[in-house]
């Protein structure tokens, strides 16, 4: 495959509806892209309650096949709209988009049904897609540089939380023992961690006073630390408002790399000019 | 129906009493009428509870009655007062105020009392026009302010958190299966915005070990996000501290427009004159 | 009673004992009381106990009617050094530690222990008095303004989410019916808010798949909006930083009140001087 | 043993490999330790499962006694390479190491093997060595100084808690009585923290339509004073984002004092220099 020549025309027109979303065309693209995404989505969801399937397998069924025929098309021209298309097969994208079509032709030719409903629930993984028209609302950006500059932080702070319910998991099987619940030490840290973060179930429960003298400490702690999260995601993002946000959604024909700068004119990743038509 | 004519006086007035609140008889009418709706909320909420409508009936039918004929009265004289009463009739406060007398007349006329009942509970929706009065405490404009700009930024947000959901309650359902309650997708993201929130019921909880791992994976991701919006809304907090806040209640005669600058003498709607009388 | 005559000398210095904390006895009888109020209030949590409470019945009677004597010494000193008794016997203050020593008496009298336990379970309020040691660490005044200037921002998003609970709970008693347990309105509105505050108690909770999905929709409204009360209490926070803080203790030997400038010489409620002897 | 004279090299090279973390040997010996006293952890909680203890108990057996040899050598080593070995021994760390290692020679020695799983527990308690790897991203060290800075705070704040949950504690014990579930005061107040802040087990819960009153306020309570610990941390973070970090991670070796500033050549403990070799 050569390199350096330029694509044919329809092939890097192909490409930017298909990779990029800077077109009315390409915007459309990703648009209709996600409703079918959201609709599949859906039926998996359906298809799932037992009640629907038995009533409505048919139209599960005739659906399933006209999903799959589009996802089918999509996949194909992806793989002819890019340079390399390597680059696409192998990416993540590119195998989850492989899964979301392989598990009907598979159940056709196989038959086991029941077994590849577990693999079609992959894909659910397309929604990450969705992420990708995020990019238009400018302030989803914002919030992920946010996140990213508090990640330091934030994994001391997971790690100090983890610590905590592994000390008070091991205490809580050593007070409560078998009796409240506590059978053994992971699931007294399942518990701590339940009622650390304040969710709560009630399924394991304290009922020794002393074990709930100690839960009652676990649930001041967390009720208290939740404040730490809070304070560093609060900063950076008060400190992000200055920023400038990147718009871009410009992805290199060549590499197919994203993330240039909004005046980019050569790919920051293999040096090949990004518009050639 | 003469559209730039002036107002006969006493409509004008009575439009500035029912619908403003910057005289006093305005501000009268306005917390009067919020007592008769507190009173009407109160009284759908005592009859839906068994014991007290067995024995209390005729006191609650007296009641409602009475608080119907408010209602009855308030609506006409807001279609009289009002010059273009279609604005009013068809607005939603219109159908509102229309739906809260409605449901007693139609169980006098066909007798259908118990269907009616929830119909009848529209009348909550009423409360809607207490929030008129929280303009007064100037705080709610800054609040709802803050909130509007960090819109965008909570959308982003909440379409993070489903994708979440989504995803780990397609995961439990493969996982826990339906022993531990997961019987559907459905369900199963049910359970995981139930744990994702940190409210925690427990009618549904893992059993299995590695369902509890992921389970504990949600509730720290859970317990750990919340800092998002929370970053979000702080931010926009401290920034709105400076800006000014609207405190006008006038309404325009003619269109019935609200939200006019502080100073405005017509409306920004329809150009007629704010104050005519 | 004289009102200009300065007071006698034991008297002076016994108010500045009782009622100030400037001076080391007043201190230590501050902490004194303090160690006795925390023991009687631990007494009325164990008598509570039943297992406790037949075991050691005479121990408890005992300590009972030694600390209702300190009490008892102590609410007549009070009375003797301040100069208008009125004041201090028809103030919350007053009327807590009369009741504080009160029941145990009538026990005494007239027989009816068990109705007198509720009654002596008043003897908690005396708890308050320990927040005039919380004056010592002066960021509990930091706190208490940041909030008291948060007051009206706080009050108008309380107002927000009990009309938020009115509407859901109407609206869950409507879709789950008597079935789920949401039987009447006032006990659809506590779930409501049991769900909202992200508590979670599961005693309720909705089966059906529309009441799931109202509920999914409570959940992550109160998941995002408790950002609300956050981020005003932040920035009230961030703003208090620079303030100075309050940290007299002196009350006024005339008219008892509290909060005087720390370069106070007279009383700012009765322009009596605030040091006498 | 005589102070002022230099240590010998080998012994001097073992402190800073052993109790620094500055140079590559001292990084490498801090990790392997970090991983043995993980999967020494991972042990304990394996262990503690019923079934998994009866099926692999001689893998465990034998696991145990790696692990217990090898935290022998480094406690041996510890001891060794320290100027004055009194100074570890009775540290919090020293005594820490000690029981990490006796219970498998005492269970040895006397039998007494399941008395001794709890001691053994005890293991758990080096996981705060980990700690001291947290050093290396600086960050932990911003977010521990903010958190002490804002504990006076902090402390006034879960002082208020406390005394809201056991005034609403006493109250709910004697408004629900018994037949709720609140059958003591100590209890109730565990279901008030249980309830304020957010946890909702769901074990006890208020069945009165007062109760039920009382239990929404107290978890709006709850709901809303969550924005103060919030708020103190927040600000205070946003504060520290400008102080400078200490990232030296040298120990005395004379006294095994830590917290050195960066640019130190001498103890500010004992006044001895802290490189010798």
């Amino acid at each position: 495959m050569p390199k350096i020549e330029p694509k044919s025309g329809w092939k890097a027109k192909l490409h930017e509806i298909i990779y990029e979303a800077d077109t009315p065309a390409g915007k459309f693209f990703d648009v209709a892209l996600l409703v079918v995404i959201a609709i599949s989505i859906v039926l998996v969801m359906l298809e799932s309650v037992n009640s629907l399937n038995t009533k409505y397998y048919w139209h599960f069924y005739i659906a399933e096949w006209i999903i799959t025929f589009i996802f089918s098309v999509e996949y194909i021209l992806r793989i002819i709209s890019i340079k390399k298309p390597k680059h696409y097969i192998f990416s993540f994208y590119g195998i989850v988009d492989l899964l979301s079509t392989l598990p009907t032709y598979l159940a056709f030719l196989f038959g086991g049904h029941n077994l590849l409903f577990a693999v079609r629930a992959l894909r659910l993984l397309r929604i990450f897609r969705v992420l990708k028209v995020t990019r238009y609302i400018g302030e989803s950006n914002r919030l992920l540089l946010a996140l990213r500059n508090s990640r330091p932080k934030i994994i001391v702070f997971l790690f100090a939380v983890l610590i905590i319910c592994i000390i008070m998991g091991t205490l809580m099987h050593l007070v409560e023992g078998e009796e409240g619940g506590f059978d053994n030490i992971p699931l007294s840290i399942y518990w701590a961690i339940v009622t650390l973060t304040t969710v709560g179930f009630g399924d394991i429960h304290p009922i020794t006073p002393l074990g709930r003298f100690i839960a009652s400490f676990i649930m001041i702690v967390g009720y208290g630390i939740i404040a730490v999260p809070t304070g560093i995601v609060t900063s950076e993002i008060t400190r992000s408002q200055r920023g400038k946000i990147p718009k871009n959604t410009q992805a290199c024909p060549h590499c197919n790399e994203t993330k240039h700068l909004d005046n980019a004119e050569f790919c920051h990743n293999c040096g090949k000019p990004l518009n050639e038509h």
